[in-house]
């Protein structure tokens, strides 16, 4: 009988605290279909100002905000996004900016740290100026920090040049800001320096922030005004949602300041796993709360023994393909877990090896 | 200062009860993307056993319960659905189905009932055997009760015929429930016999049952398994989710059971309305919880004048049209605000008449 | 043995004429796509001044000619269209403006005589001004003859009222012309004044002027720019198409002239056989070259008998529904196959009724 | 004044002959729409035949056999397709595939002879069983040639081992074969041999066979019979479409044969343009009738002004990004042109670089 849990999945599968649950309580709500509900207003409210935009709007999940914000830049029919092959909107999302919008992706080559590169982006450009065979690119997506590259973070000064290069071309740029605030503690900036240059910010409340149900998105009055309404044409409008804005509020007061630690504790994980003999961590990437783990090839075990083997521990993390782990940390993550979990990894690798030895 | 609020704009305003907030605060919760969470699970099973169906889905809004039942039963590119010209899906969801799906309405015309002739539907119906230029019809969408139609019911025998002819075409049958608890009490049947003949439903938690958020679609299994892949593409899959289950499960229990007294009252205010000099009703079309009023032609004010007097006595109904005003009752209206009403109405009327006088 | 052949079923079927083979042979021509095919220009300038617009474009056919202008109007996310219940744009284009273009279709019941009461026109348009619930409407079209209204004629008067409302509101007049030349020879105007409200017309060279194959959208030279664009986008550019418009030049000379003929054999033929028992026609109504005939009710013969027994004679109809045949003339019928025509009829019908008598 | 025309833009510029003009003047005709027309019949049987499939259907264009043929394969919403980075439907049709058809691409690196490797191919195959966040895969893409990689050929090896691995994975494979019977030439097979692995194909009829206009997809009849309304959507049914055809009919007999010359002019042009200094022609990889030149770096001269000199000696070539050109041979094109070229070649080089040098 597993008598211990310890759910390094993903930073999504955080419970609701106490403080959270008295705020959902307590929350005065309104409709917020017909008209404004007031918690929802607060939070979008003190989103935008953390973020430095005009105006926000609360969406039941990142993928609606990223799918909201595309499709308000992209509006006009024939619109091209330009994007990382590997980001979240496209590998994660359902290609629904495509399957429901219509929007063709053109992507360009992620690097390892999750940056394209500038000239690549640049040349995949589509003049509009009368050309008859191309779609019209009318935005670039960037994602920070970057899931499927590891959870890097994409420096201010890249995000600024992208920015540049947006504007020099009369694109928009929209930022999927899932991880952004995990991105702002380790380059140490303020999350606002860190999204400048975009017109458009998904912001995760339900990953390291630790709120049950949620994603913002931020800029400007007249986007967000079009966002709202694509969110009803969605169904995203909701009404009494001030229950869980009230939630998020306080995952922000309580958890955003924890971040640091998380990172922290991922360091010291990776480390722990790197020196097992068999499985190989680059520790030096490990920059926020995300850890990739390799099973060291011509090893006698797959990511699928191991994780059914920690599973048994009450350790659970995410297989990606046959010989690699995927561990995120967050806030209900202990320093002991930490260690209980570098002890399990230990025995089901040894397990692991057993069973194929037979 | 206004001191007392009476909000007949829509059932969907009411807000949640103390039962409501305690589940809220106490749900159990897990990440219903990476998997299933147990609130949400038990709303779901709970649903389907109660609307006679195989399986069900929580969604964030009607318009996406809607949205992806039409989306789930019309995946082929080319698909038709026929519904009535008056139908909530067709006026009041932003063209979503055609929008972001695709599916291309053929409307058929309600009659004031909210009824379509059922051989005006079978005319409709689209031969696909080999046609070069029509849309292949997939779905016949009924709404019970009718939002746009006073909120008047479909009564078994009809959507029994309609079924039948579905099956007869091999077309689907989805039923906008938005209000079906409220058309079962109405016409004094289980709510499950109501939507026998539909393939798939979606019932709304915040209307007249009084959940803060959110509907619920049922169906077969192989439909909701659809449903909730659509539902992800959407952005409508949430993480903790227990939290609004939790208030909807509390929500069935304590309001399901108080439609009758909501179209009671609806009845008595209607009655009362209708003898107020200016005004008329049709009080026999009052079936359930809704009133559409009408300003007797050759009156001294309009409904936006009556509305704006109403709104600095409180009370707060919905302008529909120039001449016309929607009245919707609930659990948060007493008898004693229904009696309020019918005497903010006389002296608003009175004083917006003087207004046209001066 | 068939020795007779009169092909009545649409002013599609018609041979290109000696003169047009002659055109096809000898036509100038280059690439229509890398630039520009000298006869395809041609065509497009001298489209474009008969109709009194700016620019043309060449199309392969009618359904491409409206697909095209309905989704440049509407080339936002989120519009819709205000259409006849019966129009051809709606009901035999297989939906292609939501199927492939995501235009949200608001229909209004045509009249008898193919118009929609403008009022009703009116009441169905959008105000989008920050509703959340609405598509916006973006665009009116109208029909001129109406295909599925017996081939009746949009008066001068009407397009223009339309036209004011359209500008009134913001909107734009897109006038499917299939068939607005025989509109303009039966109401003794120039087709230009026809469609001096509208913002776009396609106008089939393939129906009554007996080109074989296309049609030609107008309108101004923006619209021709991005229709240029959309018609490369949906495949509809050609190459060396100018060896198609040179037929069609040709067939502007040769059978514009002839259009009103077509119109008194049809009379004549409308005449003729709504003498014939168990036939009925609406004389008054053909005013063009379209003829629905009704099989009066309680008739021994249906829909079907009736064109199967016409076949054998060599005469082609199309049946429409169970009690109805529709009828084109063009100016490959000559006064004597109208009359062989007759005859055929009251040979099939006796012999129609004698087989259900049996 | 320019006395000579040498146009090497592409093999779409070529003009009809003496015998396609007299076929399209002589042509049986029929409305292809209401039923068959007997000449397009016939060019569909015999290109059915040649590559070796059930059925085939004529289109406008290449850009719409392409994009009936993906829309016909994802045909259902959600639909992913796997093709090249660099190939024509991604690059030169507009996205619309996405824009009109809703298909998320997901593009595979092109090598340098425009293979993708396999391995690649398959770990971007999305397992569709029951994932929530994945778009399903139903489509792999080919094109053969591959124009925008120098017209390098697939070879049949590489297209069965694609064959199989689509097979195996329960997905259709689609081959753009717009220069197909060149990659044929090229590799020395049947070309029906070449495309025995794919689903469908599309084979273009106005480049290298140099007829007037359009192209002919083939496949199961079954396919064919869904892209023939696919066809009537996009508005690509056309009435007397045998004018054309017979072109066409005509084309494939003079023309089919003459695919190896142009290639050896190809190879005959390639090696004098590599021999003139500032230029560099990889003659290796000229495989068929395309050339990429490249201006060597540090040369005193661009693309642009390349292109414009050689203009003024009316030779026509195609501009590729600031310092490469692309040119395209095709029947038209005599072996004196051939020799007239590269000396233009040489004086408007000679010219360009003094220009610069001023």
């Amino acid at each position: 009988m597993v008598t211990r849990m310890v759910d390094l999945r993903s930073d999504t599968v955080t419970k609701p605290t106490e403080a959270m649950r008295a705020a959902m309580a307590n929350a005065e709500v309104d409709d917020d279909v017909l008209g404004y509900d007031p918690t929802a207003s607060r939070l979008e409210t003190e989103m935008a100002k953390i973020m430095g935009k005009e105006a926000a709007l609360y969406v039941p999940s990142g993928t609606m905000g990223n799918l909201i914000s595309v499709l308000v830049h992209c509006d006009v029919r024939g619109s091209e996004v330009i994007l990382g092959h590997n980001s979240h909107i496209h590998i994660y999302e359902n290609g629904g900016i495509s399957t429901l919008g219509g929007v063709h992706p053109r992507t360009v080559q992620n690097n390892k740290d999750g940056t394209m590169d500038i000239d690549l982006i640049e040349a995949s450009i589509r003049d509009p100026r009368g050309e008859l065979v191309y779609p019209t690119t009318r935005l670039i997506c960037l994602e920070n920090s970057q899931a499927n590259c590891g959870g890097r973070c994409l420096p201010v000064e890249y995000t600024d040049r992208v920015g540049e290069l947006a504007k020099k071309h009369g694109l928009k740029l929209h930022i999927d800001g899932a991880r952004i605030f995990n991105a702002a503690v380790a380059l140490g900036v303020p999350v606002h320096r860190l999204v400048e240059a975009a017109d458009s910010v998904s912001v995760c409340l339900s990953k390291g922030l630790g709120a049950p149900v949620g994603s913002v998105i931020v800029g400007s009055k007249s986007f967000i005004a079009k966002a709202r309404i694509l969110r009803k044409t969605l169904g995203g409008g909701m009404r009494q949602i001030g229950i869980l804005c009230a939630a998020a509020l306080v995952a922000i007061q309580e958890n955003a300041g924890k971040l640091e630690d998380d990172h922290q504790k991922a360091k010291t994980l990776a480390e722990g796993l790197n020196q097992i003999k068999g499985l190989r961590v680059d520790v030096a990437a490990v920059e926020t709360n995300i850890i990739y783990l390799d099973i060291v090839e011509g090893s006698k075990f797959t990511a699928e023994n191991l994780c059914k083997n920690l599973e048994e521990h009450g350790v659970l993390v995410m297989q990606e393909g046959l010989l690699s782990v995927r561990i995120v940390l967050h806030h209900q993550i202990s320093a002991s877990d930490v260690q209980y979990t570098l002890s399990c990894f230990q025995q089901a690798l040894t397990r692991a090896q057993d069973e194929n030895g037979k």
